[in-house]
């Protein structure tokens, strides 16, 4: 392959010269994009063999035509977001600007390690950050930055706990003789027990603390844990409130906690990686009172703000244990006034994930996102009823989100039948309605779990499911 | 702002709705894109305020042409990579491949976290690793996982390096008595510092080995260091050799370290996040002869590839070590045949980053990439001939990839002076030609780096630019 044709195809061209073709390469992806939208069934994901090639690495590039032949096949054997029958998970659609913030920034392809290689884009995530913890009350000395998902976030707000905690910083964990361990609730995002395996504290150090019938924390038990804790050869350090539960979309009592983080001076991490959205709901933004009080917070753009992945981000309250717990110099970068964020953040080359949440929060606005919730929590409200109006369906815990988890309760059989069952409705919804519900396991047992983030779900389409259901207890009624 | 207008503007409509406006809108973005990247220049980004709204969220959603006004300044205020001036760091301009494959994943929004959420995808990702792990020579039983960059790659390489030397994942480092430790060249990447420090081992675990001249690790001195923990209170556990070093691109002696860490029965990390992409090259594999004996492999594909970032990869000869010491599964998934990759990665949510990649090395081919790094090294030889011309300039090291570093060595002056002489050099090839070249520390004192990969960058240009610096000796001769 020679050196010109590379020139003229394989880049976007600096001088300009390949300009008009690669208008008419990118109106093809869109058209290609936008016409399988609509027409992709989320039961096609299952079909194995579309794109033959997944693996491969040919030895001469292709023509364009190919490629995109094997694009449409791998879009129809992909996960369609955009079916509003697609309520089992956090995923949400995007918004359109966070393809088209994806687009520009990937060709810009800033490097958010230094100051230097993404003048504007760090400017952009220190401001923007610093606005988003005023709005969820952190104070004036606050500041974050921005990681890949809430896994990365919750490692680093944990490993800021820990080296302020213990000055592991430089000399690390060997040699102390008790385990530092943190609290949270048996609830938590399991992400709880990979960040404390990778920082060395194994993951038997995150305590489990009892949770109550709607999934939340139970302070009374936190003390406990924490006095038990003291007494024996456990060192406790930080506690993890959930703002969100990943099955339930529950909230833990973030003031009592709050308080009790106090009492026992250990640091309080709010893991509010879903329900942090709330921030932008004028009637919701109370559930979420207390979180203020947090050292640190996880927050992730990319669920209930229909953000694209990845977009998440970890609050301090004090921005200046970023420095002096955290950072790790990097002599190649040049000296700045500004922090170089890859010094401060457990990435270094990083993307612009920035500007897709700059150009969604212009687009759409506080008043947008406030109308988005609240048109959520409006659908969550009529799942809820419908499920309450049936005595075989039970809920798993009283919903405070958009996520609803229930499950058909056969009076007289057990459990492990019971599980069976409700596997067997969520088959039959997926393969009757094309209607996609997820099957978490929640306090031992399957559940069915509906997150309603799609605002093209409507209740109607809620209506026809619970309807369907009708029809398959009907049908079962002998047998279950 | 109410939900019709939301549903018809907010975000690609499922039934087809909008999508004429949606191609209308694209159309906007490509082009104030294209037109933007002929005609920055380097200089401009310094300059601040072009985009007043950085940290503004707005009450109400703003109207599609103030964004795309304020979006112009924002690439204004950007890097612009595709100037091929543009020669300082290892930021690559991306392939076109790149751009579109954004453009698409962050439409389709699928998450890496589980197979029922990225069917395909998370197939193309396995396979396609193990089609790199086979390039490099790891055997039928290696395997790996993406990550948001390399620091991500390195990180979780010694974690399981780390887990499986001591039993940590469960519970942790605490009541060792020996400081478990990690050997790493003077010169290899501070990420390395970084990952100690998070893993619990604290950033003193990485002990410093001697390089010779040439920025490449002394087997001897390496040795040495084994020899002298082994008998202090510190327990060895891994060797990480460079494949590339961030400052000069030199390559650590793979074959010679692989031998020691045998001897010693130590785990092999290669860092070849830059010269991993030598893989490719049919004139320039040799150079990464012995990579095959790494026990695990950081690969960013975002750097010599030319893919957007984040674009790498971590690698293990045994995949199954992901599984025995690293995986915490999570309850709220499916089970299926298919591992996961939420639960064997440090990251959970994660992004599809394996299309831009597939795209690209689709588009492009092995011969393509064959012939973009044989004329990098072109160039590159081409511009260390020029330094060595010139007796007034002197080579950091013998360059081993793409990447030249040298500096003015004007005589009879201190080194202090001689730094800032660099600096100055620097400053007049940016004000005078636009042309960056990065100023890092290496052993002690500040170097002119050149990192030719843009390539748009000609011989013609590296020549204008040796005139300059000619220009610039000759004027301040008196002074120097």
């Amino acid at each position: 392959m020679n050196m010109d044709y590379l020139l003229k195809t394989a880049f976007i061209n600096p001088f300009g010269e390949n300009h008009r073709e690669i208008k008419q390469i990118i109106e093809k992806f869109t058209t290609l994009l936008l016409e399988h939208i609509p027409i992709t069934y989320y039961h096609e994901q299952s079909e194995d063999n579309y794109c033959p090639v997944l693996g491969e690495i040919p030895e001469t590039g292709k023509p364009l035509s190919e490629i995109l032949e094997n694009l449409g096949k791998i879009l129809k054997g992909s996960l369609n977001p955009y079916q509003p029958q697609y309520i089992g998970h956090m995923d949400s659609i995007p918004t359109l600007m966070s393809s088209l913030g994806e687009y520009i920034s990937s060709s810009l392809n800033n490097n958010m390690l230094s100051f230097e290689m993404s003048p504007l884009f760090s400017k952009m995530e220190v401001q923007l950050i610093q606005h988003i913890c005023q709005l969820f009350g952190l104070g004036k000395g606050a500041g974050g930055v921005m990681v890949s998902g809430g896994t990365l976030a919750n490692i680093q707000a944990l490993c800021i706990a820990r080296n302020r905690a213990f000055p592991t910083k430089d000399m690390g964990l060997h040699s102390y003789s008790h385990q530092p361990v943190i609290f949270a609730s048996d609830c938590a995002h399991t992400s709880l027990q990979k960040a404390a395996m990778i920082l060395g504290l194994g993951s038997s150090a995150i305590i489990p603390v009892k949770t109550n019938q709607h999934a939340q924390m139970e302070s009374n038990d936190l003390e406990e844990k924490i006095r038990e804790c003291l007494l024996s050869e456990k060192k406790p350090f930080a506690i993890v409130a959930t703002a969100g539960t990943t099955v339930t979309g529950n909230i833990d009592p973030l003031q009592e906690i709050a308080n009790i983080a106090k009492k026992y001076n250990l640091w309080l991490h709010v893991d509010a990686a879903y329900g942090g959205s709330l921030v932008f709901s004028s009637t919701y933004k109370n559930r979420i009172f207390g979180i203020e009080q947090a050292d640190s917070v996880t927050f992730n753009p990319q669920k209930w703000m229909y953000i694209a992945k990845t977009c998440a981000m970890v609050l301090f309250k004090d921005k200046n244990l970023l420095q002096d717990n955290f950072r790790i110099s990097a002599p190649y970068m040049n000296e700045t006034e500004f922090v170089n964020l890859g010094e401060i953040s457990i990435q270094g080359t990083r993307h612009a994930d920035i500007l897709k949440f700059w150009l969604s929060l212009q687009h759409i606005g506080i008043e947008g996102y406030d109308a988005l919730i609240d048109q959520s929590f409006d659908l969550a409200s009529f799942f809820t009823r419908e499920v309450k109006k049936r005595d075989f369906l039970e809920l798993a815990t009283e919903p405070e989100t958009n996520i609803v988890c229930f499950r058909i309760t056969p009076s007289n059989i057990a459990s492990q039948n019971r599980d069976q069952w409700n596997l067997k409705l969520q088959k039959f919804l997926l393969q009757e309605e094309q209607i996609f519900l997820s099957l978490p396991i929640f306090k031992g047992s399957r559940w069915l779990r509906a997150v309603l983030l799609n605002p093209y779900t409507t209740k109607k389409l809620v209506e026809n499911m619970f309807k369907k259901i009708d029809f398959f207890i009907m049908h079962n009624h002998s047998q279950i």
